[in-house]
């Protein structure tokens, strides 16, 4: 494909922005750049340079397109998507389409070929699994998983521009009140990008509920960990709110088939592609989230192997959720169908 | 006993602040109260309406006292619980002599029956294993634990209360530059308390490391937890430091020895003292650590079995890590004392 024209659909959101950013730092050469939102009223956004006007979701809006990345609210990708399947391909980050048999779910340090089996859609990841599956493909490559047991640790723009901002909210209106919010008697104004007040809190649910009892988050990570990867590996995941802007942690415990040492695997990773392996406690060395925010890798440290089982070894693991947890992976996508 | 006399070691820092009002609240009678510190230099601590005079620690400091409540640091405690052990029972908070086969590690809702057999030392447990531990018990003691695998949420005042200072200055100092926060460019002046800035960050580090590459919380989580309830059981601990103010949150999945359902776990955690059940995900009730905030129990939810093995099942579990972590149970082992 040469120079190819896409339209960025939810250009004016938090990952929508995060993608044209990424687009310019990386030089991506387009023959056209079309910003696309629910509604046009005269915006621009601002791209090499230029202020590109943005255009109103609409059958004309992917006219002449190559491709589209989609950053928007599921039920926009839900409605949208199929309609334009048989013109453009869509690369979509909601979680409308990943599980799919018809729709790879790509990463392209992972699984680049998935993307070439495409038939008008190729799936995003979940910024969670991103966090996880990162460290967790090599190591599963080397030494094969059989069971994960994960807890995350999510910030606040995992749940769109109004996460930080109710964070920030709280923190503000709080700040009269510290002995107060010290004593666990916090009373912050009416939640709502969260369930209970999220300012020095933690909340162990993202996503909705099922009637099993688990989220949708942690059925994503468990779900599209086994699709990328293997579906035979037993995940256990269990989803966390904590009160940081950006940057995703996840804490790990794998089971193995064989025995595994942990300087074993972080030869591995120190290989792996979209992996930083910082592991030297003596040096204060381990990943941290705030160190992987604005950063292209999961950044992965505390690799010990389980005192009580061989094959079991422990990672903690951190990501930008707004970059390679969403935006980056979609633009790495778009390269990946733009040099076949 | 009859109405004892008691002296408070450290009765000037934020857990020996914290025993005297708990002593207060539970109206616990005392024939004398001793408020004991580095240094006394004209201070007072308030009690039932008094000002006590703060008494230097040094031999004569301990005269005549029925038993001395120690939250002091581990080197205090090293030095001086072993000086007046003939003299003066002590129970003491730091984690010097937990492990001490002739200390007794006592949680009163768990092994009350362990207090009776000490030698001058009952030792309080470590606040990250009491939230584990008190949903853990009842569920091992119906239906046989094999293994758990926990990761911890711990909250800055963990650290002392130079815990609390550091994240709120770091986020005075960060309000000015949120944007930069939020791109993963912070900059705040040196930690101290935490080996990184805590403001909007996730740290995968409490306590020193070992060789292993474990921490010393995460050793005091697998050994206190074996040493109260079972030896038996293969515990691994993760523990990380959050920017909240108070509340500890632990995220577990546990291995049983039979088939285990959420509903029967609910119902044995229903019955268990020390416990709250919070646990009604369609009403959005499930434990958050501020909710933990103030109160004297463990509170446990997210209860689910893990569908990949009908023998494992895992909760998430908070607590105030100030009062039941620490403070109120040294004052329910003073009770048990008094009582015996």
């Amino acid at each position: 494909m040469s120079a190819p024209r896409i339209g960025i659909v939810g250009a004016t959101g938090a990952v929508g922005r995060e993608v044209l950013r990424i687009l310019e730092e990386r030089r991506f050469e387009v023959a056209e750049l079309r910003p696309i939102a629910s509604r046009a009223d005269g915006r621009t956004v601002p791209f090499n340079g230029e202020e590109l006007p943005v255009v109103a979701i609409g059958d004309a809006a992917f006219d002449g397109l190559d491709f589209a990345i989609w950053d928007t609210p599921d039920e926009v990708a839900a409605e949208w998507v199929p309609l334009v399947r048989d013109r453009v391909l869509s690369i979509d980050n909601s979680a409308q389409f990943r599980l799919r048999d018809d729709v790879p779910l790509v990463i392209p340090e992972i699984n680049p070929d998935a993307a070439a089996t495409h038939s008008g859609i190729i799936a995003n990841p979940n910024c969670t699994m991103m966090t996880l599956i990162l460290p967790l493909a090599p190591l599963h490559r080397a030494f094969g998983a059989s069971r994960v047991i994960a807890s995350s640790y999510q910030s606040t723009s995992g749940a769109g521009v109004g996460g930080p901002a109710e964070l920030f909210s709280q923190i503000d209106e709080s700040a009269a009140q510290r002995e107060a919010i010290a004593l666990g008697q916090l009373k912050v104004s009416d939640p709502k990008a969260f369930t209970h007040p999220i300012a020095f809190n933690i909340i162990p649910r993202v996503g909705g509920f099922d009637g099993s009892g688990s989220t949708s988050e942690e059925r994503r990570v468990a779900l599209e960990t086994n699709k990328v990867l293997d579906a035979s590996i037993a995940i256990f995941a269990t989803a966390v709110r904590v009160p940081t802007i950006v940057g995703h942690g996840i804490s790990a415990w794998i089971s193995f088939d064989a025995e595994v040492t942990a300087d074993a695997a972080r030869e591995v990773l120190a290989a792996a592609a979209g992996v930083l392996v910082e592991d030297d406690p003596a040096s204060n060395r381990y990943p941290t989230t705030l160190a992987a925010s604005g950063g292209d890798k999961a950044i992965v440290g505390r690799i010990r192997r389980d005192p009580s089982d061989a094959r079991a070894l422990a990672f903690f693991s951190t990501c930008d959720n707004l970059r390679k947890g969403a935006a980056l992976n979609t633009v790495q996508i778009a390269e990946l169908v733009t040099r076949s």
